[in-house]
């Protein structure tokens, strides 16, 4: 289910299912999650997007772990049901073990909590951590 | 500048000094940044902030620099300006270079963006990606 | 189902009557959404919060279709479900094509990035952007 | 400043004026902050959310200083800079002390933390919680 | 259903039991909320978690009605479901009534509102309002 | 000022200096603001940001001002000040008045409100507008 329905493989444009064999090639798995099936009505959006997180998530100076995990945290800040679900997978299959789960929530509860009171007591940021200073 | 004013160490009482000197101990730091100072107005509430912050960011699984990546994207999602300061000064010193902050940022913003999609288009969680089906 | 319960037509008071018949009219429909159903227990909430919508969406210098796209807009960003499923049935009847849709919801993605992208760096208001200096 | 400026009481029109001046025998002072100044440019947005406010803070079965922390809370909650600092300012007219504003800020910086918790395990909602069980 | 699943009270490890034993003494209630066992696949956070709500929603001088009604405004805002769920519960067993949740909501609602008329027409803080001014 | 400071275009790569005059070009303006500074320090991330926001908001079925009141939408909803500046920049150039700004701070503020009554009162989806009634 979703807003303008899910593109199956089978009924998939050419153009459509070359993103797909990308996306299965990539991670390697043999199937597409509804993510990719609703955005696949807008091929743009959709070849667009998959290049970006490609890009974004392929290796560099982060390992593949790391960006999971970062990933999820941001979703659960957000509280995006679906991220949380889908990368929370995405972070145990890049070797995310129980353990890690529950300490990257610990730190991610911790931000938003120290976020809040940062902000509620109006804390000005000490000359130490401006820009200019910290390089 | 913050609500009820900053509580600098000199005319700290004794139960605030003791987490001061535990902060700048642990931290291996001679000074006290803003957001404790604001908080030391609560006794209470910074002493229990300190011991979650203490316990949470030290030693696990998850080692401090990917602990403090997350605490970063927390608060850039939040759009907290005092963490983001805090924080990306703190995985500074927990050895991020500026390639790591970069790659952080386009994981953070992607994943932002990813999340809208994901609930815009109202996509249903596929089956595989539900807890019970992902231990 | 809502926190209240939801208040059916036929067991309405004269006031929540009324502002039932308003929305209908209004909207040219035969049915009251769970949204109003749910608010009707506190009457002064309903009446203040339709005429607010009324008086918001109606014609102005921005058209019905416009305010529609911007109202999901802010459903997506903010993550409320029902918001997004409401709005976007109603961006839909006031002429929402599906590529308008495609489109609405790759800004809105693209937005929510940059706009950590942009806090996340700590990037200075340039000033040409200032208020006084852009009328 | 303010993107559109802010239109001075000298320089308002009587329908601005006539809100100014019910905004200042209603709250018992003799000036205008900036919010209202801002949003005189649009008379009936002000007109239309000065009526709301004074409607939703005025007497009801929830004290106005229990008001006043309510819109502190969700204000911190939104990392809104001028928010917190108008309404932490309104707490303290209404009866807020030191202790009182440490106290709320735990609570919103608690919930911060718990709302993560709950959304990042992906806790599923207890039958007794749910709305029809629990009137 | 969760994440790490639930941890039931007969399958708890004598400390998840202790704090388990703990909540339903001071809550005194027979039965432990989805919310715990969730979290007891994390002793350390579980009793930390614990530990703080309990100090923090325990007696002060904001008594404990007005502590879940910001607990629920903070939920509401944050759209978490699990959060409104819990503490719209928790604070009817606190003494919320039908019209206090309504005007909770009212209140919240606005807020949300005028937190972004406040950002979006970038309005500049009162000098009056600044933390210096205003103790 | 900015996390890892400003590229100015004299002291670019070639690389960037492409995608400046990219920008400058595209939009018929003869400077680059602070954002694209910023961000050149990591070349891979300003391309694409930029490739994406060029290939989003040009012409499609939407037109370039509602574009760009969405992203001010957006903006504001997040409470993203650099964001809101430069776009409400960048809406006045494609064509908003003051008029239709004020119209469209209206709707962001209203939405933002009926996002969280529809949470906080827990309103259930109405059938008629689940995404597989709507098409």
């Amino acid at each position: 289910m979703a807003t303008l329905g899910l593109v199956e493989y089978d009924e998939a444009t050419p153009e459509v299912k070359a993103v797909y064999d990308d996306i299965m090639a990539t991670r390697k798995t043999d199937w597409i999650n509804n993510f990719w099936k609703a955005l696949a009505h807008d091929p743009a959006t959709l070849r667009r997007t998959w290049e970006s997180i490609k890009q974004i998530m392929g290796p560099g100076t982060l390992d593949p772990l790391t960006k999971e995990l970062i990933y999820v945290a941001v979703s659960a800040t957000n509280q995006c049901g679906y991220c949380i679900a889908s990368h929370t997978a995405g972070a145990r299959k890049a070797g995310m073990t129980d353990a890690m789960f529950a300490e990257l929530m610990a730190v991610v509860g911790m931000a938003n909590e120290t976020n809040r009171l940062a902000s509620g007591y109006q804390v000005e940021i000490d000359e130490r951590f401006l820009p200019s200073r910290n390089r």
